[in-house]
């Protein structure tokens, strides 16, 4: 490499490492430490566990073998909105199809996306329950969700070989960013910085405030329509200035709403 | 599919059916169960056990969980001769580099190799002790050997864990071969006809005259405000049910602004 070029090496290692790991209330313990093994094994640091059963526990110590510095930087907390605090693009495993279609990349196509993104953004890779997975609360809070291919007969992963091969593939995907020239790195090219999932969440609780005040919404019945339009602005990625826009108008809306009254 | 073609997802079958994972000196039984999971999730079912250390021992069949027919099935034999007796390709996984060099496959490549191989040949893919791996007698066998990339501070990675990766990379391969691959094309299972250009057209119309009579844009000098709205939805390619949705808040909200006249 030229002087002033960045270690190829070096840069994938940074793409791994801004990538967040998240166990949402995982059960046992030996698949948190399988996890912790697998992320270390591809170059991957940032473990969050999201309400854990039973942890600390020595099966997860004993299955992390020497990932063990990943276990003890493991970041633990209550719910998954700390968990994802400051990340641009949440991304949510899952294995089922559901009631309402969400974007679906497979996971080949997921760790390039990632790869993709802009060196500044953080993302969160979301890991449900062992026996039912993410809930769709959680679901609907993804930009899009991951799905890796499996047998029709027998499609249920173990926690620790899914995050195994999400790792895998960013390593592969992250290896092959660091020998080429980032073609469609269009984040690079984007006038403004990217909305973080925080300020989308407040959005969509103002959007809804606001379709209730609007009576669009019944809140007795609100049917599916929060949940579609999660989804519209979620797949379309929304920038900061698109947001504080987006608000501007919801704002603007409930002072009519207030005069009218 | 035109009579005569194969069913593609019988073909993919097929050839995941005629690779064997064959284990070496497994001192864990756990390790056993965990690749029989990662075999059964991904399709295939052929698993050899060379000498291991326990076996058979409740650690493999809780790891196996649904995957218990491929442990029942398993051939336990005490010569790597006998497991692979009738292959014409026989593959090493290996994570070091030896001292004389063998041809060495990444595990992606590995996978089309076999994929591309002929119908009536049969497979053997084996994995080593926990310890220590392939002895080089063992590696010596194989016409390549196939490796995992891995972080160079911690490359070791669990045995289950290896046979998940290699798995799913050949249920990936067998996929592409079989052409399966459009199964992901995500738009053909959205619930809902993507809107045409009409009908976003006619929306973007409604947008603006409905923030014109809110007051957020001045006609005057309305900025780059509806240009970013419309590269906000454009990008989410909405669909018919999302626009009529979103034609409905804006109609709710041009009432209020009549009865607030």
């Amino acid at each position: 490499m030229g002087q002033g070029l960045p270690d190829p090496e070096e840069f994938s290692f940074f793409m791994l490492n801004k990538v967040r790991i998240v166990l949402i209330h995982t059960s046992h313990p030996g698949n948190i430490g399988a996890a912790a093994r697998a992320m270390k094994n591809m170059g991957l640091s940032q473990l969050y566990l999201v309400a854990p059963k039973q942890y600390p526990d020595d099966k997860a110590v004993w299955r992390a073998a020497s990932a063990l510095d990943l276990l003890e930087n493991a970041i633990v907390c209550d719910s998954l909105e700390v968990a994802t605090q400051g990340c641009h693009l949440v991304v949510g495993t899952s294995a089922r199809d559901r009631s309402i279609p969400w974007p679906v990349m497979d996971v080949r196509q997921a760790a390039e996306t990632i790869a993709a993104e802009p060196d500044e953004h953080k993302i969160a890779i979301l890991f449900g329950r062992e026996d039912r997975g993410l809930t769709n609360q959680e679901l609907q809070q993804c930009q899009f969700h991951l799905q890796i291919p499996t047998n029709a007969e027998y499609s249920s992963l173990n926690l620790g070989a899914a995050v195994q091969v999400v790792c895998y593939e960013l390593r592969v995907a992250a290896l092959a960013k660091s020998q080429l020239n980032n073609a469609w790195d269009w984040g690079t090219e984007w006038d403004v910085e990217a909305a973080t999932n925080e300020e989308i969440q407040r959005f969509f609780k103002h959007l809804e405030e606001t379709l209730v005040e609007l009576k669009v919404i019944n809140p007795k019945n609100p049917r599916q329509l929060m949940t579609r339009l999660k989804r519209l602005y979620l797949r379309s990625r929304p920038d900061q200035v698109e947001i504080n826009l987006l608000r501007g108008i919801l704002t603007a809306t409930q002072k009519l709403v207030q005069s009218d009254k």
